[in-house]
């Protein structure tokens, strides 16, 4: 079974847990699950994996494998429209590895980085390869304007008619030592936060390819995100967009604003439009390749399953 | 380095983050992190590992490593007299492992049996043996008389005078396939807030071996603990109390209680009491073998460090 098969099958059997727990207000299957405190305070509340080998090479600088760690769950917290608020981390370190201690230095110093203070971890050997997970918990950002808090921006939330943007370039993202040194897109998830209101209908963070992910708000939300091949800007020194749909570990944000909003979307450029689906054309996403022919934005990305 | 060891720098590194993060009330260090929410809510966080090989056996049934998983993060809770409120998990599981779904379908119905809804999760393929990691955000008890949260039960709480209680009897955790099927003491730790208040001082889990973790307590409250040996029951089949001192994953609670309570603590019996500490005795805890013989404990227990 397929990673991202997997995830599935838990996200389905979890539908029901916010009618069985009333403080469970998005469970699993967008990038950050929502709960609600005693006194009704949201919070946001990711987890993640990095394994050696797959997510990084043994070789890599222990600072980079412990900025990545974090990185990537932040960039869940900004694909929910969120701040982060505190961190933990665990790490199965391989027999006789001598780094551990400057390991969880170098994620907690990057925590405080990130203004997410790490406040508990856990450390064992393990036999096979280093599998570091970091847990983050957030909350709504606050809107700069009002004070009141923004409401966590979901996968689910596209309408028909909206136009799709994303926050950078994209592809050769493990060649060009992106995905250990991206940074998560948290300003600017809170600059549209900010500036768009309600008018920023939807949010993902891409981790598996713009096609794949793009996706994931089409059939959550029960649209069809159409994306323009031609417009999508490559990450140097990526040059075969058919391959940079595909390379995942972006760490980008694709959203969804209101078409006649008055508002310029900050930090972002637009790709493509949300339109309603048809037989031919079922939820998901289309991606329009430069000879103009139609794919599915499934083909696209790597079974990466976040 | 040893696992506790390097835990230990991570405490000690971590002992100014709640100066530099004010909603940080306790770090790293307890067997929970107690963190303060925008309305002023306390959480209680953890994060735990369980790896294939080390803490169960390639052929435990998916059932008990998926209990065991939730167990232990919530053996954490009730060490600091909580509840638990949500639960995340992280599976690294090895290529071609064909269970991850009966997995995590196990891992979320214990979840929701212990009353903390899985409510994340990330699932990856290692080369090497499965690794799960999981955790829990609870919630200070609510007393059931006042209807006030009980404050978290630290280990630095312990008062010279003290009598020291543990909740069940210790030892072949392993051997008796305890290890798999405690029952986290939740329900005693509640009780014992309820009932006790603030004569319930210090509390810790159990997961290192009773002298080891006893000694935890000690040191964090700058006190020692002394244990009479021959009060401390042990868990059939074992009988060397020796090695039942040292075996670990118990799991049950060892918790300090003002000496003059005028109410009898729950679900729980007493083997020793608080001295001040002195220069041949510095703080920890010292074990009163059957015969009289005074023995450091941290002699007892193996390093496996939550």
């Amino acid at each position: 079974m397929r990673e991202s098969e997997l995830l599935g099958h838990i996200y389905e059997r979890s539908r029901d847990l916010s009618t069985a727990f009333g403080d469970v207000v998005i469970g699993p299957g967008d990038d950050c699950a929502v709960v609600r405190t005693s006194s009704g305070d949201l919070l946001l509340v990711t987890t993640d994996q990095l394994i050696e080998g797959r997510h990084f090479e043994p070789d890599t600088p222990i600072d980079l494998i412990a900025r990545k760690a974090i990185a990537r769950s932040l960039s869940d917290i900004a694909a929910m429209g969120g701040s982060p608020s505190w961190g933990l981390a665990t790490a199965a370190l391989p027999e006789g590895y001598e780094h551990g201690d400057a390991l969880f230095d170098a994620m907690a110093e990057w925590g405080k980085h990130w203004n997410c203070p790490l406040v508990g971890g856990d450390v064992a050997i393990t036999s096979g390869p280093m599998v570091l997970s970091t847990t983050v918990i957030g909350k709504p950002h606050v809107n700069s304007k009002s004070q009141s808090n923004c409401p966590p921006v979901l996968r689910s939330g596209a309408k028909a008619g909206d136009l799709v943007y994303v926050t950078g370039p994209i592809g050769d993202s493990f060649e060009s030592g992106h995905h250990l040194s991206f940074e998560p897109r948290l300003a600017q998830a809170q600059l549209n936060c900010d500036a768009l209101g309600p008018d920023l209908h939807a949010m993902i963070d891409v981790s598996d390819g713009l096609g794949r992910d793009a996706a994931r708000i089409g059939r959550a939300s029960g649209l069809l995100l159409e994306i323009d091949a031609s417009r999508v800007q490559l990450r140097a020194p990526a040059s075969d967009w058919l391959k940079a749909f595909g390379d995942g570990e972006d760490y980008e944000l694709i959203f969804t604003v209101t078409k006649d909003t008055q508002v310029e979307p900050q930090g972002g450029y637009c790709i493509g439009r949300v339109r309603t689906p048809t037989d031919a054309e079922p939820a998901g996403c289309v991606v329009i390749d430069p000879s103009g022919n139609r794919r599915r934005g499934d083909e696209f990305g790597w079974d990466h399953a976040d």
